[in-house]
């Protein structure tokens, strides 16, 4: 850590603004030196909890403010890329809340300021900087061998969204974690899904992602469930993985079973299977996680990457991956589940 | 019963028919006449423990014994049609495996020469005798509301299969499932799947059925997941059920959960969603099944309709209604998932 | 609630403190007057928050300020009887953190001082205002029938203790849930139990409780389990709970489960059983639970109790007789599990 | 395998007769020879399914046949001894039911007929030739360290015994497998329970077993329990067991999870606790286990042990040390659970 700080800057105090501003205040080589929300009333009781804090309703002054090196926005999602534009316009270095914008277009828009102005553009894509997640990239590496399937369900009852889709609400996390995860981009993507309130968003909804390989992904959101279920499988030709994010301790679990592909055997009938197919089956391994808060683990990191001038896990174009597939399941959607081709991210802006 | 007997016969020893001759030789109303199947030395073991039945391994000696009334088939599916259509020709009725036929066109001719010849023709869909599947038919029927979602999990390792998909050997279940339970029948269908080995038919693979209402139902079925899964979720809008045919007893929860619309009210920002949608949580409730086995229960329907000339629960437009829906599920896959409308079945052939 | 306040302050400010603290200061008809602990430094935080609040590590202050009426002490247990009983004799009500003594007699000499001075004293059972231990003393009220069995496991890894076993540390929460929801008290306990850290109290122990009639209770203990484990199995002759605190929604499940006796049939060898006993099976019910903070609705009823004169539910003698459980489940334990005679606890002091 | 073949004859066709008859069927180097019970219509489905197999009431008949070298008897428990003994006295090797007699006398008695006569006396302790207990002994032996605790809970609804309490009906398991998994002998137990239909034996018990070092042993079991459980808990000083046997595959869980002791801290105050006792946590392990039906394995090792002269894992020994401790165990029970001193049984007759 240099002797130097960032000055940080929290906009949005609505739902997930305190816990960055709580994690900001804690995480060395940042200082807080500003939180902005539009309802100044609600800022009120960090007055005494961060006495020298900056309270203010106004984001120009945020922006003029030279104090301030780098801006956390956590607003709601159409608000991202106006906020982000201008911060990044300003010379300030950018964290945004996810998705990091409506629209692939507002995200490359972002990436592309960014990389002129050699600011670090961060998406907060949390979960993977969970201890969980990081594993399972690990195994996905090491030990899953081909990548066969990556399936998600993340379902329970509530909090229905006015603005946006299920899709929006709950699959971006999934794609978060699959494209940190994952070798792979998806090459096109498939949703449906309906709406059971009427003139709203869809409340339930499935995704296919197709790969250029053999590897399928896919993906089951739903607002409207009796049951809470967060649970992935991820299916190698070595071994397999079943995350289970609700689990207090054995969140991921690896089994060495599979299958083995014996040849080209003579194809004679009813024992075709036995001969061609043969299963494979070990022991279950839950290995131990990292238990850091994932959050201070990422504004650690956003603060190393301001410091250093090196690019973040989750980046612009971490974000601008995810929205495309978003806004391309979305167009899906609306064509009953019809596949939408998705453009490759450049790798360099 | 009526002093009667139907005499039946059972042709395929495979994996499937002993479960036919131990029911049929305890179903009232039946005897257990001949068995029939190519491999003629399966069928030795029988001679002891059932010492009248006649063994063979032609089947037109089945046809031709004026003894035999009715004849089960439980030999590989592409076997159904040519062995039941001579069947019903010869005067049989005829109980014929799931699903009934390799093509929509097949089971359609079984179900017009059945109807032509008022025979009775019904197809083994197990599921749908189990207390577990009745009491969802009921409860649907009583406590659902309006139907949002049916979603189904049917995953495991193995028993890869050479000649059909995934689709055909594990999600004929639970179309058969909603067949019976669903008040309605879906208009299109979309799959997507992939093979991970090489030549051989899809190992995983997901389902769509639209309805002509906000109905949505989905099917994921794996012969590869590393855990074994047979879990359903059925959304209404009064309760929901979970329907977890793993668990050894409390197979059905009903959750008296879900929505509540609160009329039409202002759109004035965040607050939209607590004033449209409130949140309903309530008992949950685990009801009593019926745990009598289900062939023996569904042996005896089929005794039952050939001495009434009464319709089975599943005739043969319930078997051509799945039969239907995998097909048009196997073209959707070959389409990467695009949807493929569904003719209806008429309800009198 | 009455327009006047009851002035209160929290002693002992370290694991539990600061919850007392937090929900009295949003009690109805308390005010939070000040915080006591001898580590003055851990007291600094709560100026900014609660700036009114008097801040000190003098106990007599307290004992000594007339706008304090209640003294609420979350002390390590060893303090508890000589502070609970300083304040009852300087006149102040009484809320003690569980146990409320270190021994029976102590726990007879709070009760009577406070029954001499009409004074309120309670003990902070705090299990006892769940919603799922209010609803299973409803259960057993209501539907349970003749009583059976209590059997309860409470086992995790950690947090050893130095100065008490873990049948004072975890087996307390069951003897108190046991004594709020059990319309009988016990009339002897055994316990068995091993240390397995040289020169340290027990961190394993079983206890069993004996009762007049053929109920039995039983709780398991342990600090040094590889799993958590919170669950309880209630069993009446007409249904049966399962109490699982790890379940996030459905923490209480009623089943209609249970034997028949068939009168006194004649003994006739091995149909004997079938003929005596018969089993009963019913439905599963999971009812819905008051999900109101137990510790907020305790202090409500403690503040209520004072402005009325009545008697809390975990009053002085609900404390005394699970300290009196303790302290001869204590003697038990080291008599290698000979059970000990338990005095009854007089209903009026 | 020798070329000579052991005839076999299996006394008592009742609950697990049929199991027996059937593995010895298959059993190499034995041959069926007789089936004896004295209720003679049951056996008469045998005579199709073995035609060449002597079908008898005459116990008698079965002693003098010089083509039977092994009796295995599967009668209720009462009967054991003597027809056991009666076995022994005419040369015949024995395999037994668990527990192998109604008293540890009996026992001892037919342990020293065996010896006397070098037969082959073999208990049916099934569960140690499982995979899951075999694992288990071997981890306890390799990977355990110091052996801190052993607690089992085998409870379910039914099968209330009408002759014997639930701690000869189901504790019986636990002692079997514990004698086989444990390197150490208790040398006390204690019990309790009571029973729930007048005048018939305890359904619901709790036994401690006390070692000489500080491993303790607990066992619940419980015959009107609401729901089934069979799960044991092992935990050593190096890692901990956890064995559920109604898990399908992962029976078996090895959690590297402890404490550390930090030597001989100074005692000062609260701080004491984290200064003495450190928490370990680490992975979680579900070895693959052996899938071969535990019976077929132990009839192998019984039909090895006659030609090999050597001993069986559940001989005669082992068996009356399981009737000792149920033995002891009654005794406290009748005496609400004080310590029953239990006899060591001597290694070599």
């Amino acid at each position: 850590m240099s002797g130097a700080t960032i000055g940080v800057a929290v906009v949005g105090y609505g739902y997930w603004g305190p816990n960055l501003v709580r994690n900001f205040a804690d995480t060395p080589g940042a200082k807080l030196v500003a939180v902005c929300d539009l309802r100044k009333e609600r800022l009120a009781p960090l007055a005494t909890r961060y006495p020298g804090v900056k309270l203010t309703d106004d984001f120009d002054e945020i922006l003029r403010d030279p104090e301030i090196q780098a801006i956390a926005i956590a607003t709601p999602v159409h608000a991202h890329f106006r906020l982000a534009m201008s911060a990044l316009m300003a010379g300030k270095h950018v964290f945004v809340e996810k998705p990091i914008a409506s629209s692939a277009e507002e995200a490359q828009r972002l990436v592309d300021e960014a990389a002129r102005r050699k600011l670090t553009l961060a998406v907060d894509h949390t979960f993977i900087h969970t201890g969980a997640v990081k594993k399972m990239r690990e195994l996905v590496e090491t030990r899953l061998g081909d990548m066969y399937y990556y399936d998600s369900v993340r379902v329970n009852l509530g909090l229905f969204q006015h603005d946006v889709s299920v899709i929006w609400d709950l699959a971006v996390h999934d794609l978060s974690i699959m494209d940190h995860v994952l070798p792979f981009q998806p090459v096109a993507v498939s949703a449906t899904g309906v709406s059971h309130v009427p003139g709203e968003p869809e409340n339930i909804a499935y995704l296919n992602l197709f790969f250029e390989n053999s590897l399928i992904a896919h993906i089951h959101v739903n607002w409207l469930a009796p049951v809470k279920v967060r649970r992935t499988l991820i299916g190698g030709s070595q071994s397999m993985i079943v995350y289970d994010d609700l689990e207090p301790s054995e969140k991921i679990k690896v089994y060495d079973k599979g299958i083995t592909l014996n040849g080209n055997p003579q194809k004679n009938g009813e024992k075709i299977y036995q001969a061609l197919v043969g299963y494979r089956t070990g022991d279950m391994w839950a290995p131990r996680l990292d238990v850091t808060e994932a959050l201070g683990t990422e504004l650690k990191e956003f603060i190393g990457c301001i410091e250093t001038g090196t690019n973040p896990q989750a980046d612009g174009r971490a974000g601008l991956r995810v929205v495309r597939i978003l806004e391309a399941a979305t167009q899906s959607l609306a064509l009953r589940g019809r596949p939408v081709e998705l453009e490759p991210v450049r790798r360099v802006a």
